[in-house]
């Protein structure tokens, strides 16, 4: 009788962390600084990036739009030239509520990595999914609107764990709202005690120079993390 | 040699089909009518919940409260008296971003269906999965609210094709806002031509009238759709 052995190696990656680890090679190979922004559908990501995409000196942006279906944020960006490749994830990935590695890695082809120093991939609107997919980037980012509730930490604390960075948007809205800022704060350290926020808010221009900072510094080669 | 001829049936269920159906078989042996309320996160589905829940005459209320974790919505209703059952998609579904049948069907034995006469399902927050997924319910409302911006029609059409009914949440705020409620509405016709919809404001009561009656005709065995 004849039998294999085959041994499970202990701490073997899954598939998606396996190609997340083959785009960081590439991004890494073409010196690009990548960061995956994440949030509820309506939070905010486009024009958050829209506000500053044309305010980052001496870098070169990027943006991979990913969407269920369709390229109305894409278009927003490819207005200002900003070179943007869009991903949808109706046709071929099956309506997924997500990006994972894989689709990612199936978009570099249409990237021209030589060409940006920072690539932004916008994430399909969603608190849940995104968050359990690496997809090889630097940094997590998420948006959190004010008009979601001050609770959203506590029923999303995976999405608010996941990221190095929330900004908390929409703040303008705050005389408008029953929303209590502190509660939302005390909530967001609950679970992910002392993470970097920075309140912002897309329309009134409040804390988007913090926030262009933030992305200044993780595109350039020197200053972010290895 | 033996062969064993598998026909495979036009118009076979797939599973999911086919436990919604046993739900739905479980839901009319009780003669209780079932709405699945989708939305967004953070667009106020138990708010609107929480106004109408109380001023239902005549109608028993129940609610099967689905979140990835915790039961703060679930505790707000409970406050006011209405049978809740929270569903937890994270321990046992692997933190699933939608409800899907068979986790509705897992709930069952926790309702008692006797004594209810209108059972709303208040799904996980996400524009996405959860309109791939028939529950046994006899309607989908979802909400949307109109800080999410006028162009969520066109980037997550199946959930808005998907329901019979939806409520445009946030009104009070339309002041505040660059939002144009014309071109949503607009947008909501090209995906979902016609669809019934209210606007309606949980902060000021505008709408909730409208959508108390809704609900009432829903729960009426004479009225509701069979």
């Amino acid at each position: 009788m004849h039998r294999t052995k085959v041994r499970i190696v202990e701490g073997a990656l899954d598939a998606n962390d396996t190609i997340a680890q083959a785009n960081r090679a590439d991004f890494d190979r073409a010196d690009v600084r990548v960061v995956n922004l994440m949030s509820a559908p309506g939070a905010g990501k486009t024009a958050l990036l829209e506000r500053v995409a044309t305010d980052l000196p001496g870098l070169r942006l990027g943006v991979l739009e990913g969407d269920v279906e369709g390229s109305m944020d894409a278009d927003r960006l490819a207005a200002l030239h900003v070179p943007v490749t869009q991903l949808n994830t109706a046709p071929g990935f099956g309506g997924e509520c997500h990006l994972d590695a894989n689709m990612v890695r199936s978009a570099l082809p249409g990237l021209a990595l030589d060409e940006i120093d920072l690539l932004v991939i916008e994430n399909v609107g969603n608190l849940v999914c995104p968050a359990e997919f690496r997809v090889g980037e630097d940094a997590r980012v998420m948006v959190s609107a004010i008009t979601e509730g001050e609770e959203k930490p506590l029923k999303y604390p995976l999405m608010f764990r996941a990221c190095e960075l929330v900004l908390v948007n929409k703040i303008d809205l705050l005389p408008h709202l029953d929303f209590d800022l502190d509660k939302f704060l005390y909530n967001l350290d609950q679970v992910s005690p002392g993470v970097e926020r920075i309140l912002v808010s897309a329309k009134t221009g409040e804390g988007l120079g913090e926030w262009r900072d933030w992305l200044a510094r993780m595109g350039s080669p020197v200053e972010a993390p290895a």
